[in-house]
């Protein structure tokens, strides 16, 4: 089985059949990881450089993990570190890690589309860890294998994304893949962060009273207030948010059912989520944190496109 | 042979039989590394994960060759570039990290007590690399192996610890470990930053006198003044220190007796020690060096719980 | 065949045999590096650090891949990550580091001449990553060995060097392997960064006309105006100095001949070289960047001396 592309740039360009190809090889590579030896021969004598043009500790070292235990040899390289300061451009700097014979590019980019423009220029195949507020689909990836994991479906599952879907690749990615495969989406927070016209441009529900939306879902994907993005505070403080959007247990428990919490992470603990909800029984945070391995390893692998 | 303990957080918490252990398997491997193949099997599919959230390069080197000698598969993780800096906590981090099923930290940070902390919340086994102003444990380890590989013994050895013992990490672990060990100690340098209540509360003997506590002692291990530790100036210049408790080659001389010259390093050269004796014949602080490589692996080795 | 000498510290000390050597070898890891199997066990066991005391991502990464695929095991540290910041002589910084039993340096330093004072010191064998205005070996090489693959010889080769000559030390060393082996060199740009003395004192012609300098080569090494080594600014603008000094392909088309376009990179396009001339038929810029694998992992090698 091939997928239908070459680069993974985003949700958006895969098919039904490439999402459910990754997601079954993944859990196949979740089997792998749970053996004492976790380490697979699939990518022995590939070269992958993880080129992160923006801080993400987590998903880098999720990436790194994932390369060295299917046996990739892996280079880092980060902005800050780079002749980026020397004013060289995204292109000169890409292309001369691939002139150097590197055969897979992890890129993160505070740019959206920065890792479009380099798949038309480049051949080497490209992994997209987050461009700007566009698309992160390794992330929409786990958070579909953890829901399916969980709740033993996608297709007719009801999704809530709460939060600042607005300025959130999370949100956009995990939207373009749960439509894709049949879940129902209801996207919830303030008003300020989900305009109107986001429910007929992406094909969801809007809802602006999150306990609604948590009374409508299955599985909340809570996303992380990102306050590092926004020029403008949109709230006068941060526990102002956490009473008017926040998700707290008394919150879950007045549902009357169980439903499933997830959250990319870092975690704003008392903000968007109290650390009742965030650590207790119906929260798989740490589920999806480990599945990413697995996804980034069924990702990389079937790009390689080795035969089998 | 097994430690009593999961984990290496203090030596505080080792019995004379753990350390005679590590410094045993310390010695094996020390010969595997007097050899052109220095490379052995033991933590093969072994992730050790290296946490620094204070810079430290020699130490950190130090632990990562001691893996990659073990063949583990090994992680840098330093605060600067992490998600530390979005506000999340230490549990989080590190619980997001094990996740990712890593089978050991190693971990250095500013905060006494952040390594006890989180082995009470997670599974991995934790190898502290220093923490705030409490333990050094290999720091001391690699002391020990190196004074009883020079004098032969640990057990009667007379071994003056100088400078600023109450702001250090390596000075309390050393005197854990040399009275756990059956030798004497004498700790040496200004009133300031040694008060009388330590004799007590340490079982030590205090010396105001440097040059006094040089004419007892067998072997002198001279800490570093940590002058970025230190909120008030203690000495109007660093020259003032020099003349009053720094160690030069005539003093030495002096003594009218061999003593051995330790220093964890990296050294003022000119304020706690001179360059004619750090770099002299009693010197074995390269020694140190080499031999701190050994027993972290040892200590890895034995904490990873391989049978043998 | 083995190296006159024990390390790589310049061009200047090395004898035509040697340059030859290492191009030779070169080109036998250049044909490794076009196979599927781009890892040869060459340097199994080695240890080898790349201490990197300026920022210098592709060199860096073109050791770092160099050394990966000679299956050596390889150590990063970089300056601003370090114990230099705690006041550390770079003596007592690199002993220790090799106290760890680490069996080559790749060192970069701001100072010129720090890696020819630490090769009097330490026995590891130490390859210059760049050293100030001074040398930065492996670029010659690497150049020399594009130039022959492009152009078939070095012996009576004309190569024009255009840009600030003065404060290169890609220059100096393509200065002296070219005269070396027998290259004819003349150093081009304007008279403030190539002053008269230059010609007698490295046998070399200069020319302060850019354009007459290109019709006499047959292969023009641009250098990259390196703006941050500048205390003065010498031109108002980047501007006026590509319009004086800059190569574009109207300039190149007038010259009724193919040359060959170099350039060590980073390039500032629009500055020193235009974009249609970097990215033209002309240029071997990125066969440069290649070919710097290849020419890395044959110094290391030989440096390495293990029997063939």
């Amino acid at each position: 089985m091939k997928l239908s592309t070459q680069h993974l740039l985003g949700i958006k360009d895969l098919t039904r059949e490439d999402i459910s190809l990754i997601l079954s090889t993944a859990q196949q590579f979740k089997d792998v990881l749970q053996r004492p030896v976790k380490k697979v021969p699939s990518l022995r004598d590939i070269t992958v450089v993880n080129l992160f043009f923006e801080n993400s500790t987590r998903t880098r070292m999720s990436f790194e993990l994932a390369e060295k235990r299917l046996s990739a040899d892996t280079l880092n390289f980060t902005a800050s570190a780079s002749s980026v300061a020397k004013g060289e451009t995204l292109l000169d700097t890409v292309n001369n890690i691939l002139s150097m014979k590197v055969d897979m590019v992890v890129m993160r980019h505070s740019a959206s589309g920065a890792p479009h423009f380099l798949a038309k220029h480049i051949p080497a195949a490209i992994v997209n860890a987050g461009d700007g507020i566009n698309e992160h689909p390794t992330q929409a990836l786990l958070d579909a294998f953890s829901m399916q994991e969980r709740t033993g479906k996608l297709e007719g599952l009801k999704v809530a994304i709460i939060g600042d879907v607005m300025h959130s690749r999370v949100a956009l990615s995990n939207i373009y893949l749960l439509t894709k495969m049949g879940a129902e989406v209801t996207v919830a927070g303030p008003p300020t962060l989900i305009p109107k016209y986001m429910a007929d441009a992406l094909n969801v529900r809007v809802e602006y009273n999150v306990k609604k939306a948590l009374q409508w879902c299955d599985v909340a994907n809570v996303l992380r207030i990102q306050l590092e993005r926004q020029s403008q505070p949109l709230f006068s403080s941060l526990r102002e948010y956490n009473l008017a959007y926040g998700i707290n247990r008394k919150m879950l428990e007045s549902l009357g059912k169980e439903i499933v919490i997830m959250h990319p992470g870092p975690i704003n603990r008392g903000v968007e989520l109290d650390s009742d909800v965030a650590d207790g029984p119906s929260s798989i945070i740490l589920n999806q944190v480990e599945n990413g391995v697995a996804v980034r390893m069924a990702a990389l692998y079937l790009l390689a496109n080795r035969e089998n």
